[in-house]
């Protein structure tokens, strides 16, 4: 057990080999698609080194093991478990989303066709299941059900959110409600999957999950605010690109709540299903991003991300972490929340 | 405990309220596409009664835990979660398929569009590794395992299945292969999940599952015979359907590795993926069925389900079951096998 916080390259390189030895296991047909996914090998299965993602759920796995003072390396299965469930809902999202990118890389489906990518994804989401139940001691059958409940509220939150794009008028309540389904459920999973796997309290292990679910939200609240304002050359994605999808991320639905004249005229704009097809011109991009911004959006959520990493690390303080494990999980929601916006 | 095998009508009232109990955990939007895949309600959610499944893996999961001589209610969650992944596969299959008819009615995907029915399918196989994790009982992580692994060599066979799409030459071995992932994984899983609910033997469990192995091989081999021979009023398929989509049915690879001129005719007239998009005239349906015939493939299928049927009835007898309990199993058998063809 090591007392620093946790590196992301230190992370990357602890579970790259324990996801690599369970994506393994897959027939070659499957793992071809999602060796690509992750980055391992280019469209012909040669060798390839693409950038990797954050690892920030098995980042969160094994700081989660610390949390309990069990050493973080028996959160390996834990740690691989979560990132196999986010890999599987990537190549389904991007599927239903019609989502043609994914970390600057073409999308999975692009390259190999639907049906082999509904295929990997499924078996990914097996895969976590059974390296979770594989793993040696008590807590594997409880953090294997952890996993499936919050896997469940992956998909409810997804479905919620392609139901959005056929509603005219969304709730910021419904919204905050989708987005906690949709990334915090897994977020707080990871949080506490660890300590769970090490047989932890419901105490601490529901501390840890009340930290995750909070840190979801404030990722969730960063993400959409990077959707909008973020540099393309920090994200990977052209500027104002939720805007441009008519995403309702949580900052336009909070301005198209607001009581301001603004919100109605957001609602003009953005007003979809009813113009859906049409595309918004670069004009009117940034005049429903500045609208976005008069009305609110953009304050508000900013200052929910800040509220919400303030009651994450108030849960924290709950759980009675070793010192150096706290300041790792708060090293992490920094992270999360200060991406350039 | 029952002494009589178990009926399938009771099996299926048994099981429907503990399957329709977990599907009900799904959030609406999500339940909606599974309820109708079930056929428990129409197209736009009203109470439905769609001629019921042959809930043939629930049938075998009750009658594995008799035959570890516990009561089969305690099967109860391994046949809702066999029958879960079981209608998971149905869903996302028949889009990768792209067929449109499932059980006489349109398939899911039709109805609600891809992407819920990917999404609805996520959801069973998540809900199936949940249900069983919850079942009381020592043995639930180990079933969730076996379960697991299963789901892994299903996927592993639709995928090995949809690549035969695009080769010329499929050996007979790689066909049985396929089959044995695809059909018998979790068939054999089915066969022994009660059983290791209850804790039961490896010896025992194993046995089960390699009774299972032959009869989801058997089950293969009637099914392939019934896509060419079936009579359409039974199947609900158009007669000769499965030469029709130029399937690589094991009758129909036994004819093409047949060293008879029939065989190198056939290969001629189905030979894919060259003339693929090209339709086969009813007069050419016709001549290749002959062909398959002609060639052995029919003969050599009848045999080998019969072959695998009286291996898998030695198992039983190793397993050294209570009478009634492998009375039940071999009652599955022949109702699996002597369907009309």
């Amino acid at each position: 057990m090591t007392a620093e916080p946790v590196s992301m390259t230190d992370v990357r390189e602890l579970v790259d080999g324990a996801l690599r030895a369970a994506v393994g296991r897959l027939d070659p047909r499957t793992y071809r698609v999602a060796a690509y996914h992750f980055g391992w090998t280019d469209k012909e299965g040669r060798p390839h080194k693409a950038p990797a993602g954050k690892a920030l759920r098995p980042a969160l796995a094994l700081l989660s093991a610390r949390a309990a003072v069990a050493p973080q390396e028996s959160a390996l299965p834990g740690a691989v478990a979560v990132e196999l469930t986010h890999a599987f809902s990537l190549l389904h999202d991007d599927i239903m989303d019609g989502d043609r990118t994914r970390r600057h890389r073409p999308a999975a489906w692009t390259v190999f066709g639907e049906a082999p990518a509904i295929l990997a994804g499924d078996a990914l989401l097996a895969l976590a299941g059974e390296v979770l139940l594989e793993a040696p001691g008590q807590g594997s059958a409880r953090a294997a059900r952890a996993l499936a409940a919050a896997t469940r509220r992956l998909i409810a939150g997804q479905a919620l959110d392609m139901d959005f794009e056929t509603q005219r008028r969304i709730s910021l309540d419904e919204c905050v409600s989708m987005a906690s389904d949709k990334t915090a459920a897994l977020l707080a999973c990871s949080c506490s999957i660890g300590a769970v796997l090490d047989g932890a309290s419901e105490a601490l292990s529901g501390a840890l999950e009340a930290f995750g679910a909070d840190l979801g939200i404030a990722f969730q609240l960063a993400d959409d605010l990077l959707g909008i304002w973020g540099d393309p050359a920090a994200t990977g994605k052209p500027a104002l690109s939720d805007l441009r999808s008519r995403k309702m991320s949580l900052p336009v639905v909070a301005a198209l709540n607001s009581d301001t004249p603004e919100a109605s005229q957001l609602a003009d704009l953005y007003g979809r299903p009813a113009r859906s097809g049409e595309e918004l011109s670069e004009a009117e991009l940034a005049e429903t991003a500045a609208l976005v911004e008069a009305a609110g959006g953009r304050a508000w959520a900013e200052m929910e991300a800040e509220s919400r990493i303030q009651r994450a690390a108030e849960h924290l303080i709950t759980a009675k972490l070793p010192e150096p494990v706290r300041t790792g999980f708060l090293h992490i929601a920094d992270f999360v929340t200060s991406r350039d916006h």
